[in-house]
């Protein structure tokens, strides 16, 4: 059976070592919010995540979700543990005080995400479609719509979904055909098809809210014609109760690779009653709010799962005793060695663990910026934290989510034929984690997201927040003896990426492949060296704690792991740029009818 | 649906021009295979592949094998095709004629393998295990023993299986402890639980011959102690027909994350009557005979089925239509382009072309050496086939399977969020081509073996049956103007492999450690080096007829694809060997408390 024990130790030096809580607790409307308070929070959050979820992530995976006549029931057990996560107040978590929520700190928020995505991602879905459309109708909404969904959906009474993907529109959805008609009393008619809605249609709320794209009668071809749209599932009466039901519905769940206890649903709106949220043909504006939040929350299934599958790969390796050591028997009163004594299985949980806790800083980091750009006065902190978090909001996403199935599969690796077998429940973590690589815009989106919009916008200065505090860094400990194996590989990643940088954007200007040819690799190689930049400020802060009574050990393994990525995991930045400068000639050559 | 058509234009490449196919019909005993013949038996095993096997693939994914009081059901439609498959005499196809085989070519037979791996992996593990079987026993086999069962294993009308796995051991053989007593009338009564025993038990065949690894009551201990037995399902009578139930059954089968058609069964010998193969406690060179031939099998899982995933992606990014090129609408009749117009499809796209080419091209390399092997009468030509085919065994099993793996999950990301959908057939890739990098030694064990075995071994000489070649072909074509661009970089990759070597062997000597450090890199290092040098090789085959009337397609897409692996793939032999030169110190000083 899987096992899984929060990462406490780790969230906390993230949190209030790598990433001084108390600045936190100091922004505005955080007074309340100590490091004490965080760390309660973490604790809490464990042992729901650990009790309550976790122990149904298995039985979720086995059933999965069941479609019969419009309605899905969700697995054993979910309804329960539903029932408790909303009583526990974790879905109002990160929801602000205005309507119910704890306007919890968002890098503690994170955490907690990522314990929800390390127990049990499929039900993680959703509470994190009912935030998501939480945040966008709380952008973009009227007052009375605020009055009128937020409350519940912030007690998860109500959960919430986002309806953009039809059958042939995803990644374009200027595409998409699902059409508002105007009523008299300034309601709209919805009628269209959508598919891969999570948390379309289930059995735990007694409301559901759907955030709908669709085109106005008059609107403009193209992205610059949608428009957003609430639609409940039960109209909501004056006085809040549950009216009648409206005229949409689920009309099928996919059958899926993984994430089986998530419903993904074809919804069919006939004529559903809709309003218009916020101005018409810019919906995809107040989606996009929503859709950054949801990216990283996609971001941390990847770094939440690949955490579970560790610890399972590592206890496997403990327990499993399988051979000798090449330099002599290590456990000669057994029958052979646990497998923990192979170098190629000590490789394999050190690229694990070396990618989990670089992401868990990385994300740290964006959740501390995001917090700031929430709650601060200061301007230009907040247009700071605004640049940081957009450039990195594609980084977290792809490179975590690329990470988490790597990871998961290199945890099957780890068990040998064991892995494969779905009693173990491991195999269930390669197939759950393959999800988060496609959904909220593919990887390969997230990358032109990065090259084609971020890295241009505003003459580079977005590139600026990540570079500045890095060469910051290093002229800091140029004399840090400490820190003399980690900066040398961390300045030649940093010269790897400013180089491909300056290819594309020169390369860029007169051919446009240049961006989508570059954009995967340079996402890579942008992700490894930001790893490889917090590997090395975690060592400046680990590395004079190595020697102490007590936790010695943690922050000497710390200082370990930093070593095993720059030697056996950053080098691959020089692989990327040159597979940059390779440039887009020979793809865009290969002829069409040859493939 | 999905589609698969055999690549037969492809084979034929490499059968005819980049191995001259008319040098195996000049090996004694090969005078009726021409090329034409050769030529002629791949179009049939495609018909068979194609209308046969591949329609059943998703319906064997999705009904699984059923168990029933130790009784196993294949999914619907396994019988009639397996009926077809032996009928068309494709089981015999690699046997002798001594036995009633074809005494088929491998280099044509294992093409034939890719097929049956594309079309439809579960289903190809029923007769691969078989040919396993026949293999160990016309090594290790008694004249008696040959007679009694090799016949019925050629036509398929029975079938084989390895029994060597135990549920405490797998990797080390040497913990087994199934047991066999001896008879007075000279056979065993072979007690012990074996499990992930494919093809263990299914309702294809009227027997099955399991080949039992088990002890002697006087056996050393470890993997000196260990005997080669035949358990028959059925007891045969002397006269060939079928006896009384043998004392074995299966208890269970296994549920897996992919391969479902195939039964994965654990087995328990009760007193089951077996005889001894071979001599006492030399059971496990026997089962290696067996091993080496699945080894090579399952490196063609990988290709297989990474053929199949690249035909389906590319039709994906053909039909789907999404977005418009960076470079402007290039469908501007339609709503949107094809998504094959997209540089990084095409990156996706080319990168699984050219690891699955050029695998396919090193297959035909191993392929001939071991058919030399087989059939030469020139001592030196076959003690260079047997180093050269010894080395790249592993190399075959662990960079293929890998390949296997990457490039189904590649389709998947091609398709975006369709892919996850089982309804679409391309997930089942990444599901049944996990396996591939697990069993049969998983791919860390195949590393070790190349490194830990096969480079040491006879003072090195094994590894120069791979570089001699290389060296000659880039003297030979030092003038040649259409190589200019891909020496350099073969180069490159040739003395990054050199180096990497050259570490390993100074510095394993005093730590062995350094030995599992180093091979799993080391292992993808050569693999990559290997793939270069056929890409050149078939570069300069192709580039001469880049320009011809009607092929000429083919041969600029072989030119360009070796263009794209040049430029894109290959540069990660850099970062391998920084990673190989690390060393073992920071992973094994890790401290084992602190994973």
């Amino acid at each position: 059976m899987p096992v899984y024990h929060a990462p406490i130790q780790d969230m906390r030096f993230v949190l209030h070592e790598l990433f001084d809580s108390s600045t936190i607790t100091q922004l505005p409307g955080n007074a309340d919010f100590t490091p004490e308070l965080m760390d309660s929070v973490l604790e809490e959050a464990a042992k729901m995540a650990e009790n309550v979820l976790f122990p149904l992530n298995q039985v979720g995976d086995l059933e999965g979700c069941v479609y019969e006549n419009g309605v899905v029931r969700t697995p054993t057990g979910f309804r329960d543990a539903y029932k408790a996560f909303c009583e526990g107040g974790w879905g109002a978590m990160a929801a602000s005080p205005e309507w119910g929520g704890q306007g919890m700190p968002i890098p503690a928020a994170m955490m907690v995400e990522e314990m929800l995505c390390s127990a049990n991602v499929a039900f993680g879905l959703y509470p994190g479609l009912t935030h998501g459309a939480y945040v966008a109708l709380s952008h973009a909404g009227s007052e009375e719509q605020k009055k009128t969904y937020l409350p519940n959906l912030v007690t998860g009474k109500w959960s919430g979904t986002m309806c953009l993907t039809e059958p042939h529109c995803g990644t374009d959805l200027g595409m998409l055909r699902t059409k508002a008609e105007p009523n008299a009393d300034g309601s709209y008619s919805i009628t269209g098809n959508k598919i891969f809605i999570s948390a379309g249609e289930h059995d735990l709320t007694e409301n559901i809210i759907h955030l709908v794209l669709a085109r106005l009668p008059d609107a403009p071809r193209g992205v610059k014609g949608i428009s957003m749209f609430v639609v409940p599932k039960f109209l909501v009466r004056e006085d809040g109760s549950i009216g009648p039901r409206n005229g949409l519905q689920c009309t099928a769940i996919e059958h899926k690779m993984g994430i089986k206890a998530s419903a993904t649903c074809a919804m069919s709106f006939d004529g559903a009653k809709g309003w218009l949220v916020g101005e018409p043909n810019k919906g995809l504006a107040g989606m996009f709010k929503m859709m950054n939040t949801e990216r990283l929350s996609v971001g941390m299934q990847g770094l939440g799962i690949a955490e579970t599958a560790y610890q399972n790969a590592v206890t496997y390796a403990r327990d499993r005793i399988q051979g000798r050591s090449l330099t002599g028997a290590k456990a000669p009163d057994r029958q052979a060695d646990p497998i923990l004594v192979h170098p190629d299985v000590r490789r394999m949980l050190l690229t694990m663990r070396a990618y989990i806790e670089g992401c868990r800083g990385l994300a740290g980091w964006v959740a501390r910026e995001l917090e700031i750009l929430n709650k601060s006065t200061d301007d230009e902190a907040k247009q700071a934290a605004d640049d940081f978090s957009s450039l990195m909001t594609p980084v977290v996403k792809a490179m975590f989510t690329d990470m988490g199935f790597e990871i998961a599969s290199l945890a099957v690796q780890t068990y040998g034929g064991h892995g494969y077998i779905r009693d173990h429940g491991i195999e269930q973590y390669v197939r759950d984690a393959r999800i988060s690589m496609l959904y909220e815009g593919t990887n390969g989106i997230q990358a032109l997201d990065l090259v084609g919009r971020k890295l241009p916008q505003d003459g580079g200065r977005l590139l600026t927040r990540f570079l500045d505090p890095v060469m910051e860094f290093i002229d800091a400990h140029a004399d840090n003896a400490a820190l003399e194996p980690f900066l040398p590989p961390l300045q030649q990643a940093i010269e790897h990426m400013q180089e491909a940088t300056g290819f594309i954007m020169e390369n860029a200007m007169s051919n446009h492949d240049e961006i989508g040819a570059a954009s995967v690799d340079y996402l890579r190689l942008f992700g490894l060296t930001a790893l490889a930049f917090v590997w090395a400020r975690m060592v400046a802060i680990a590395a004079p704690k190595a020697e102490e009574e007590g936790q010695g050990q943690f922050y000497r393994a710390k200082v370990q792991t930093a070593k095993f990525f720059m030697e056996r995991l950053l080098p691959q930045t020089g692989a990327l740029l040159a597979a940059i400068r390779s440039g887009s000639t020979t793809m865009m050559e290969f002829e069409d009818a040859a493939f």
